[in-house]
């Protein structure tokens, strides 16, 4: 199904486990079909191995006991910002939301209200399309013209980055105020989606932006946290802000933390876990206690409408052993229909790769959607005679009475006619008997495919609360119908809204694929512990049964990105395979002491795929590894031995130098370099590290492997019995071997 | 105040936070008086590192994609059994506790109404106490006698295995059985203990035993699950075992998890963490089932009754924002109790380790003290006036009349006469008035002494609950205070069961200083995430207020035990440390092809401290690394070079040969080896590990440790430029640095 190309030669008696390439020809065509459309074609990788040259050793060595209980200190201040800050945005969105959508909703209710009565409700259906187009065209094109990285979730692109991939522009500012303008025009222009994925993306931004004490675009230097300029660093805020996202969008700080790890953590470490909790529980507490005085109760923390999707709570919560297998017959449908969710969406995102790439034709697609979900609603709800009794305990805010009787409401409406999160809480907790099941069946249909047409818009949206609205919908309905089979136990325990709960979390799972993290945050979402082992069951269910069909959503994007993006284990079958085998070779080497036209000819020839060169002494014996990044540093500086002889009283180059460039390092291109200074020398050993990690010619992938991802290398290089180079391996070369229905594959990444 | 020996020599120049050692004789005296009585002297190292041999490797190889598969099936039916086993444990400690406590409980209360009309009460306190310590006797006779391992919680333990170090015996099922048989008769003696701590150690011998699929013990050997015989495999289990320990002493599934992250992950993995959150989750499943059928509400698996702190619910769960920095002084409290009981702890431990390390000491210390609990209890009870109601909806299940009035019942009792567990939840729960500040007060005092010299004797018995208990009752005496200084709203906010679980909190926050973890498993036995927020706030405080006296519990423990444990990083100022300073040289090398005589020798020779051995090349280079367990086996099956010629039938040594030696491999003394074969050779080209770790001498001891916590090593091999071996680096080397109050400190570890 993916675009990968099997490796054909290399012998079959040797390689036992490699399929021979049947249809290599047709992959290979479909793969460059796509392939120049690919959303970012230009990535580099983060350097989460410590750079410890000689400059870096010398801080630390300088740096007292004091200094580094200070920076353990700042390091919490600067989380307990990231989650303040985070909190506040997350606030932001949702009363943005709540009122630029309650006031959207007074004005359509209004209107219909008008027409219901007078006839003409075609006004009112134009009135609503194209408000909601509007609206979501405004965010739309603040996207696709200004910030293309912003749209989306966001959650494939924060689980490369903290996977190790930088993906440019992802962390930046600009993105920030893009994803959340945009993120509001989409849930208010009504579209089928949710503000949660871009809120996690956000508390990356925040938590990349906060903890350098800087932002390069405002070019706002504040002089602080110049120690946490480096990769290692902003990875271990970043992974901070996400689980801050994660805890504002969804009340759940654990689940924050465990979403953080599950997608980011090669290397766990209990104070950094800590500050991580930290950092969401400060989110979700600021996030309550400012909504707590949006809600006119200040102070009161622990409100029930401060929880998602409302308190599960008493008698409705209690689950039997013979519903067990119920629930997992639930999850099962889960990963179906999320393993069609995903399959559509593939289509239509590669769909989109080749004809929808323009900005225009993007924003044109993205009213589209607005106007036809709009009329599918309206259309819903006209046709439906489904009419419930409004009830003084009824949550809806806006309820449409339309044809009803007074005094009762369109309950189609309380499904469509409502933010979706609404709508989740409304299926969760509303009385059995307030829907009935064509409603529900009518809806869920709908629904799916609305949804599975909005994810991959050209606007900041998530898919969170989209797939939980189908989930539920689909579970109410089983909830329903099994209590129409068993009519005399009814109200004992086939409570519809546990069911609806079950299915919102079968969906979710069936699409998202995640595991721990959103076993936890459901509990979190729903304030109720007792769920935890269903849920688990029920997602369970569903990654083993989508995962069979097709990959999660996440996935799915970021293998269409086709970025080096490192699983957890290498594939199974790859023992066979060696660093010999898997190495980049030749590899490009530096002297030690080297002449500056030979270094700027390395970085400047564009067939040098790596950013790392390995520096050797003659006979070729490895001393060190210098980045591309240094390089360029000290070519900048003009670090050369010639000038250094000759002006004595030059200020001598310090790690402050690379930090002030970190991030954005110029490109080579920009660095004038004089045909003189051409044939000056350079001298890296104080720059480059002196003991990269090195592993010899016959150790197997998967300890290559182990060692990339436990210490977050990018760089390895192979060395002979003599300690000469013979190799280096990149994450590239890793992300290559892929576990295929057919064996081991070997997939074709974007060139950097 | 430990006994680590400052480094005085290596010139204060070059070594600038190296303090002088002041006073290094008095410390080295002190280390010496106690070092020939540490717990456990020996221990080995756990090869977490895989070994990666040729053997492996082909076998790897030879593996099908199917064959992984099955593999992977494997381990999550693995993984069932062990939360299932050791949910069946737990449910059986429970209930056993529970019906032998009601049993003796009844006893002695029918007693004490009688001879409290009657007169002659010392009769009754008579009774308790022989009774408690005839029970208690049991328990610690078959601990001291037969095991003593299976002292304590086990948690130090766990601790220490998960981090990499072989602790004999502590994964055996004699110590299963011990230890549960221990933990009944400690909770039903009526000492200050609680069950959970013993449960998590049970997990993790279940584990380790399921995992092999074999009971070396009982000499059965199943055949199965043979790849897992390895400590990388066994390792994971027996995190998952611990897992499930947690996840049935608590009801904390996620909790389970979290701990053990916590504690002994060195590489996060996906599918690991999922498996063991599974298996948490059957062992929750599986107690809940069990006890569900006991409570007789079979197969309600959501009853409240089943989780462990009663649920907290409703409007007590309220907090406001002014309360916070009242959390916050609980927690600061919290930190100073715990740090006193460490210390009070850890000189009654330098004592009991001079004075009582007799078995028959060691029994006669656990009577008195049962004896002393019975007796300091019953004179509570007896001079108690504080009279309470008797009211319907009380769920103490021992109500005590003594002096009261009919119809009421003696308040302390509810707090002395009952399991420690039955008390933690009448004092959280229990509504406001129920006690009166004195008896908290008393009881607090009384309890924490008594718990702080239970905590060491020799039985099975747990610190979590007597933590829990103390706090909850001195919480209680802070709600009730608040209550009484602001009377116009006490209704409103200040709920003593509130207080009394944020002071749970503190307290065993103060003493064990878990963070994350114990911060789930108080929300999930609490059944309410609410509390998440001022839990983590009073957690936070309470480690940092602890931290700045003394170490946590167990870390104390396992410092006194003198064992290489390695902490998530290298000392903040230990980068000036390079290899070449903290490596082990000369070290043992060996020739690929060596004669068996000299490596009997080396075997032999008890100043090789070290169980890994490299094996080089003349002249000295590098080529693999063969442990001391593989060379045992290659002796036991005579794999030498001549007999190999002449006997070509022999059957070559396959992996299986090692996984049936593991883990007991023999010692080189039981190996009889004759003259003659001393002057064969053995080739260890298939044996050794061909591509060990290795690091040049320059690298600095951070970037060592890393590579050490990050992928479980035991071994890392120093080389110079030309790849020749010139040191080793081992656990020993590197646990041996510790950042004491006077800046970088080195430990004296016990000898191998």
């Amino acid at each position: 199904m993916y675009c990968s190309i099997m490796i054909s030669g290399g012998g079959s008696t040797q390689t036992p486990y490699f399929s021979k390439s049947i249809n290599r020809q047709k992959s290979e065509l479909l793969f460059f079909l796509w392939l120049p459309f690919s959303f970012y074609v230009q990535f580099q990788s983060l350097d989460y191995d410590n750079i410890e040259n000689q400059l870096f050793l010398e801080e630390e060595r300088r740096m007292s006991y004091l200094g580094f209980r200070c920076l353990e200190i700042s390091r919490w201040v600067v989380c307990g910002w990231i989650g303040f800050l985070t909190g506040l945005i997350a606030c932001f969105i949702d009363i943005a939301v709540e009122e630029l959508a309650g006031f959207k909703y007074q004005v359509v209710k209004e209107n219909i209200e008008k027409f219901t009565e007078v006839g003409g409700l075609s006004i009112s259906l134009l009135l609503w399309a194209v408000l909601n187009a509007a609206i979501v065209m405004v965010g739309a094109i603040i996207v696709a013209y200004f910030e293309p990285i912003a749209a989306g979730s966001g959650i494939p692109q924060i689980k490369c980055y903290l996977n190790g991939i930088k993906i440019p522009r992802v962390v930046r500012l600009k993105t920030l105020v893009v994803k959340v303008c945009g993120v509001i025009c989409s849930v208010v222009g009504g579209l089928a989606v949710g503000k949660e994925g871009p809120m996690i993306h956000s508390g990356a931004v925040v938590a990349a932006g906060v903890s350098q004490g800087r932002s390069t675009s405002l070019k706002k230097d504040f002089k602080i946290f110049e120690y946490f300029r480096r990769d290692t660093e902003k990875r271990d805020f970043v992974s901070a802000g996400a689980a801050a996202g994660v805890s504002a969008a969804f009340g759940a700080p654990v689940g924050g933390v465990l979403f953080s790890l599950e997608e980011g953590a090669s290397f766990w470490n209990q104070m950094l876990t800590w500050r991580i909790f930290f950092a969401s529980m400060i989110s979700t507490f600021t996030l309550n206690f400012f909504l707590s005085i949006y809600h006119k109760n200040t102070g009161d923390l622990s409100s029930p409408g401060l929880i998602n999707f409302g308190r599960f709570e008493g008698d409705s919560v209690a689950y039997n052993l013979y519903e067990i297998p119920l629930f997992i017959l639930m999850g099962a449908i889960g990963g179906l229909l999320g393993a069609l969710f995903n399959i559509l969406n593939y289509w239509l995102t590669i769909f989109r790769i080749r004809y929808v790439h323009r900005p225009c034709l993007q924003v044109m697609e993205a009213m589209l959607v607005a106007a036809v979900t709009a009329t599918v609603s309206f259309t819903m709800i006209y046709f439906s005679n489904d009419c419930q009794p409004l009830g003084p305990e009824h949550a809806e805010e806006y309820p449409l009475q339309l044809f009803c009787a007074d005094g009762e409401y369109n309950s189609m409406a309380t499904a469509f006619f409502n933010t979706p999160e609404r709508s989740v809480r409304s299926l969760f907790h509303n009385q059995a008997g307030t829907y009935n099941p064509l409603t529900l069946g009518l809806f869920t249909l709908t629904y799916f495919f609305l949804a599975c047409w909005t994810y991959g818009l050209a606007v900041s949206a998530g898919v969170f609360i989209p797939s939980l609205l189908i989930g539920a919908a689909w579970g109410r309905l089983f909830g329903i119908l099994l209590a129409y089979i068993t009519p005399n136990s009814v109200s004992k325990w086939a409570d519809p809204g546990k069911y609806a709960l079950i299915g919102a979390a079968a969906q979710l799972g069936g699409i998202v694929r995640m595991t721990l993290s959103l076993t936890v945050i459901m509990v979190e979402a729903t304030g109720n512990v007792t769920y935890g082992f269903p849920i688990m069951l029920v997602l369970m269910t569903a990654k083993i049964v989508g995962d069979y069909i097709v990959e999660g959503l996440y996935d799915i994007h970021i293998k269409l990105q086709s970025v080096p993006f490192l699983h957890w284990e290498a594939p199974a079958t790859s023992h066979w395979l060696t660093a010999r085998e898997v190495m980049s070779s030749p590899v490009t080497c530096l002297n030690r002491i080297e002449k500056v036209g030979t270094i700027v000819d390395t970085l400047s020839n564009t067939s040098t795929k790596h950013n790392g060169f390995p520096v050797v002494v003659q006979p070729a014996k490895l001393c060190g590894l210098i980045l591309r990044s240094q390089l360029i540093v000290l070519l900048k500086h003009k670090v050369f031995v010639e000038l250094a002889r000759s002006r004595l009283t030059h200020r001598k180059l310090q790690l402050k130098d690379f930090r002030d460039a970190y991030p954005r390092f110029p490109p080579i291109q920009s660095i004038h370099v004089s045909q003189d200074e051409r044939e000056c020398m350079m001298d890296l050993t104080e720059f480059m590290n002196p003991t990269p990690y090195t592993v010899p010619q016959e150790t197997s992938l998967p300890r290559v492997f182990k060692l990339f991802r436990a210490l977050g290398l990018r760089h390895l290089v192979v060395v002979d019995d003599e300690n000469r180079v013979v190799g280096l391996v990149t994450r590239k070369d890793l992300a290559r071997y892929h576990l295929g229905k057919h064996g081991l594959e070997e997939l074709q990444l974007a060139q950097t």
